[in-house]
């Protein structure tokens, strides 16, 4: 894992006991660092005339290289390791979401009102009419964060429960940056028609749909019934999301490098979700020349192995990601790790734009092409230009929410995508600053003007 | 609505613009009392030389009767009538709960821990021990509030919508009352066969599954096969959450009147889920002679007309709810209002326990039969004796949960409703104190420990 530099994903917090004269704290310290350990907090918990018990938090690159830094502390003399805890793990203990009431329940009259007879009115409100749902319940505010655990993250197929803990995070993320109440729906069954009847069956409660995680070309199918038979905004984000800000950046690239969407030669690498999305939506956005690649290579008219969607972007040429390459002013990666090698980069046209987003380990590692390139991105937040998802989301669902939007059309993409880009002014926009960081507060807002803008011109906003 | 005092069902608050001058506030205050206006808080927000301004709550009887209310402070001279709002509304707006991140999401080494790349390692821990969600995510605190909306209180079919604002007070009480996190899951599908499946399809995220205002005989299916066939407990509280707390007043009742169950004759009025789950649970607590009654009677061996469910209680007597009555120690109301007059009161046996639970508007008013009765109870706060299932499934809830109990079994409800009796003290024990109040903070340690114990004895407990 050389190429990975120590992170917060494996970050532990180590408990010694130190001699309390001076030195002592530099060995321990010093020991960490020649194992290439990255020291965040230390903490002093406890300090006596003989001892310091301190909490040194450390970031490493992976579980294996944490317990060598464990080790090389243990091995430190006149040192005691206390205790030792995985932070990442720690912070998953019992999930990282609730439910809170919105008021308080602490007298009968609380309870007669909150609850029955008075909910009683309530009920009979809606029932009498049903718009009366979005000003007296939960759903104008709710959505539901729907997966089979197909396709989680990078991972691969393992399943409902083993999802939920991406699912929670990414309602910790809605709330945080939009002011969602998102909850976690994950499915046990993975066939195309029960996840459909299920969501359906669920959907009274919730405002909008947002699919995650669920592989494809399922996830096609999927979200096309959805937006077909419910009345609610449905999106999935590994494809829209995705795409949006992987959109906006290039808008910004391209301005740096004073290239057009349309005369770009953009090589995709990735046929899945995210990558059939992006190259739907860049072709919206007026992109005229896309190659798209998979593992076997491009996508050739000449391949009998390709899906519906994969021959929507099928061209006459054919050939390996290598071919494909030569030439291109943009590379966006969807895909695996280290699969662009520096020999590719440098076949590519002047000035060229790699967004090189596979998670969490990038298509080529940045440092190798750092001069061979006009513009860099990945996914990472260790690195600059980070494309991530959550500067789409939260102000779509936002936005769609506050409109009550019917659904969610490529327009609303489109109009999020140049909202992300424009808040990168011309002044401020270099080649490590193309898009804006996940927690620039304007963002959400100004995604959702601009969805809610869209919906209109679309007409499908309800108020 | 005269045989109804007033309560916060109703509630109003009226602003209104006083003369600031002797005896303008007691003008209001008498029109208010001489039309049966019950009046709460009365708060003065301005007040100048010339006028005050304030918000005055008051609790009617119904819509017609808080009209009456604010047509007679309009009819006030000198008085002007700013505002008047309608408090259990407005305290509806938007919804009562809302999902909550437990830890703030700050810096990008709290996203990098709680979201990708982090949570990757969440994932994959889960997906090679699958127990690993109960330690890891929301499951092991999270309960999924199901309904069909075709039973909403005592209101009928109204839907998944209308059904919401239930399920949202309901989630009120599970976190007020024990801690527990749960989500309204309102289903748009009313078919037994979807029902089953949308809940296995949805449970991999929840602890348990609480079923709620789905009407007879569904209910009775929907909860048996979903015991079956999932392997976290299923519990259908208008049933056994009523037969609980029905069965601890009883306890207590049968005391004071030094009966023992096996010996009284007990009519159960109303077969729905209720009724039938009343008298299986009386039955497994020893009661021998029981005679139910439905809208057409006694459930007669002679009826043409039973439900399977029903069928179990069919008795060789036949007749009347009035003939059944005649010589019975305890009737248990779980129908409709005003069924039970005071001649069948009269007609019982000497020290007659009436528990007349129908809501909001009991079987019987209290008042008609105050000195025939050893013992009345209802189903309402304003009156001794509440019957009230927040007394029972938040502790059901929380015992099951805390030992992982794969099922909730009748020794479970046995012993819950034994533990709620046993909180009243025989010092304590007297007519109008039977029962615990709802805001007892003993009532939910109390529960959930003797559901812990029974779920062990019964070798259902999982850890």
């Amino acid at each position: 894992m050389a190429d990975l530099t120590p992170n917060p994903s494996f970050s532990l917090t180590i408990r010694v006991q130190v001699p309390n004269r001076a030195g002592m704290l530099a060995s321990v310290t010093q020991a960490i660092a020649d194992v290439g350990g990255n020291l965040g907090q230390i903490k002093l918990l406890e300090q006596t005339r003989k001892i310091a018990i301190r909490d040194i938090t450390v970031d490493a690159t992976s579980t294996e290289h944490a317990e060598q830094i464990v080790n090389a502390v243990k091995a430190v003399s006149h040192i005691k390791v206390l205790n030792v805890y995985d932070r990442t793990f720690n912070m998953h203990r019992g999930g990282k979401i609730c439910i809170q009431g919105k008021m308080p329940l602490e007298t009968q009259a609380d309870l007669a009102m909150a609850y029955t007879p008075g909910v009683g009115r309530i009920c009979e409100a809606i029932a009498e009419d049903p718009e009366k749902v979005y000003s007296l319940t939960i759903k104008s505010n709710t959505v539901a964060i729907v997966t089979d655990g197909s396709a989680v993250l990078g991972l691969g197929n393992l399943g409902a429960e083993a999802a939920l803990p991406v699912m929670e995070g990414k309602a910790m993320l809605f709330k945080k940056f939009a002011g969602i109440d998102a909850f976690p729906i994950c499915l046990a069954n993975q066939s195309t028609d029960q996840i459909v009847e299920t969501v359906k069956n669920i959907a009274p409660v919730f405002g909008g749909v947002n699919l995650e995680d669920i592989s494809a070309p399922r996830c096609f199918e999927i979200e096309e019934r959805l937006r077909r038979e419910l009345d609610i905004p449905v999106f999935h984000d590994d494809q829209h999301g995705t795409a949006i800000v992987s959109l906006a950046a290039l808008i910004n690239a391209l301005k740096l490098v004073h290239k057009s969407m349309e005369d770009v030669r953009i090589v995709i690498n990735g046929a899945g979700a995210a990558g059939i999305a992006i190259a739907r939506l860049l072709r919206k956005a007026g992109a005229k020349t896309i190659l798209m690649c998979d593992s076997q290579g491009i996508l050739s008219k000449s391949r009998a192995d390709l899906t519906s969607q994969k021959k929507e972007f099928a061209v006459d040429a054919a050939g390996s990601l290598a071919g494909a390459m030569s030439g291109a002013d943009v590379f966006l990666g969807v895909s695996v790790p280290h699969v662009l090698t520096p020999q590719m980069v440098l076949s590519m046209a002047k000035k060229p734009i790699v967004m090189a987003m596979a998670n969490p380990i990038p298509e080529i590692q940045p440092e190798l092409v750092e001069h061979d390139v006009a513009v860099m991105a990945t996914g990472r937040s260790d690195y600059p230009n980070q494309i991530n998802n959550v500067l789409a989301f939260p102000g779509i669902f936002r936005g769609a929410l506050d409109c009550r939007a019917q659904e969610i059309t490529t327009n609303m993409y489109l109009e999020a995508a140049n909202a992300i880009a424009s808040l990168i002014h011309a002044s401020d926009l270099d080649r490590e600053h193309i898009i804006p960081s996940v927690f620039d507060e304007r963002v959400v807002t100004a995604v959702a003007g601009a969805v809610q803008r869209a919906a209109r011109q679309d007409g499908v906003a309800r108020r």
